[in-house]
């Protein structure tokens, strides 16, 4: 029973065993979108409120904030970032930077407790990491790989976990502040990609007691129709004990996969949130679909 | 490892552990459809020829056959049903009926190894049904209820459970050839109804090694959106172990929902069957959202 609690200056989320999964949102991160990349660079941050008001509006309950823009001066773009958008959000951040310069400019410029994003495996980026999530006080995503690279193999995966998890223990880090992101790998490549995370995730849970977190996307890598397995994965991660992940809340099929699976691990108490999210009969994610087949039973039933 | 083997005259269906995820379709039943009931008992078959051609190119891989219609002839009706749709598919069917003399006419009719729907722990209904099982060589659905009706105690349905395969076994009938269904409960009403059903596909798995199925729909009963989290659930359910379940395959949401678990439990090799049903862009079951995603990102990247 491991909770993780982030909060803004006036907000707490808790990220835990028992808990609605958290839904971390993933859209403000130039990495990819040029036109982001261009705007953040030249100060313009309008895209990026834009951007966070409607990752909230769609459900995320932490927005993850990346300012790693080639050329620019990171620190100082992510700072500002970090200010506005707690300037018109109490949704606790994210903050996720490569450069340790930029992790720690964006912890001074925060109010509350934030997840930092993240910590590997690497010794270096062991022994310059952890020292900011004591010194601040926050809790830290730490991705399960390390010098030799990422393993295939799941139990050098979990070894990796235990050895971040022992390590920020003796920087005086509870394990409660330690978001083991397991990695998914491309199931198109890797058919066992799946297998993997939700072993994974079982293990964690029981034996290092740590909540989890993944780019839940990774794995419909060079796949069609992306948004729908990305729900299924979700949901079967969701079941297997996952308890957030770095993804797109604009994404209607995959925030249903979400509210679905917390509905079905009993973390939707009357399932209030579900009947909150789907009450108008038009609200479905695939309404189209929906409305067809409500006619045609009507119908068939007089 | 179990392997159930359900066949028609020429085509063979294997519902097992490592092998993708098997939906009877549901569809074939007058049960709440007034028209359908109607044209049955008046010896029209049209709608049951249609809605069995529908439901196969949906992905059904067995069709369930029901002709429960009040003050009709059941047994002779669920046998002419049986007969014309084995006229006109290969997939095999699954047959359903309250009444033992329905079942036995059904069997009689049949061409392959049907799947018998269904047995429950009722000592009355056990003495009846295991018989014609064994006689005919077909497999049968367990309902884990018995004759002190059905039990909110996931321990008292397991026992059920097994005293179901015990007696089949009795009869000769190898555990392979029952499926259970360890009995889906309305979430609305019962909050642990998801937790039941994962918890108990895994012990009636990994305990009495059996395959089990589900009516996956009883999960969602009252509910707003019920195709979406029917979605979930299936997804969930297939990650937890169950391997096949009684439902609707005309709801495309539920049906990408079981090919994208098939995928993450590493059961549909190389992507084949994920990418044959979406390379189209635009078969995906949240088109709209799906499409104007795309475009977004699109125009982000330029």
């Amino acid at each position: 029973m491991t909770d993780t609690i982030i909060s803004s200056a006036n907000k707490e989320v808790v990220i835990g065993f028992d808990r609605p999964f958290v839904v971390i949102g993933e859209r403000i991160n130039p990495t990819g979108r040029k036109l982001l990349a261009e705007e953040m660079k030249a100060g313009d941050y309008a895209r990026v409120q834009s951007d966070a008001l409607a990752q909230v509006e769609a459900g995320a309950g932490i927005l993850d904030v990346n300012a790693g823009i080639p050329l620019a001066d990171e620190p100082a773009i992510l700072a500002e970032c970090i200010r506005l958008i707690q300037s018109i959000t109490d949704v606790p951040l994210c903050i996720d930077s490569s450069i340790v310069a930029a992790l720690e400019a964006g912890l001074e410029a925060y109010q509350g407790k934030a997840l930092l994003n993240s910590v590997t495996g690497e010794d270096e980026r062991l022994e310059a990491v952890l020292p900011l999530v004591r010194k601040y006080g926050c809790a830290v995503v730490a991705i399960s790989n390390d010098d030799s690279g990422i393993s295939e193999d799941v139990n050098v995966r979990f070894e990796v976990a235990r050895k971040i998890v022992e390590r920020a223990m003796d920087h005086g880090i509870p394990a409660s502040d330690v978001i083991v992101d397991p990695l998914v790998m491309p199931i198109g490549a890797i058919n066992s990609a799946g297998q993997q995370v939700m072993h994974l995730v079982r293990r964690l849970r029981d034996e290092l007691k740590v909540n989890t977190t993944c780019g839940a996307s990774n794995l419909s890598f060079g796949l069609p129709n992306r948004d729908g397995l990305n729900a299924a994965f979700i949901s079967m991660a969701i079941g297997s004990g996952m308890t957030s992940a770095i993804t797109n809340p604009l994404h209607g099929n995959l925030m249903q996969a979400v509210r679905g699976a917390n509905v079905v691990m009993g973390h939707d108490a009357e399932c209030a949130a579900w009947i909150h999210s789907y009450r108008d009969p038009d609200s479905g994610e695939a309404p189209r679909r929906g409305r067809r087949g409500g006619r045609r039973r009507r119908v068939e039933k007089h």
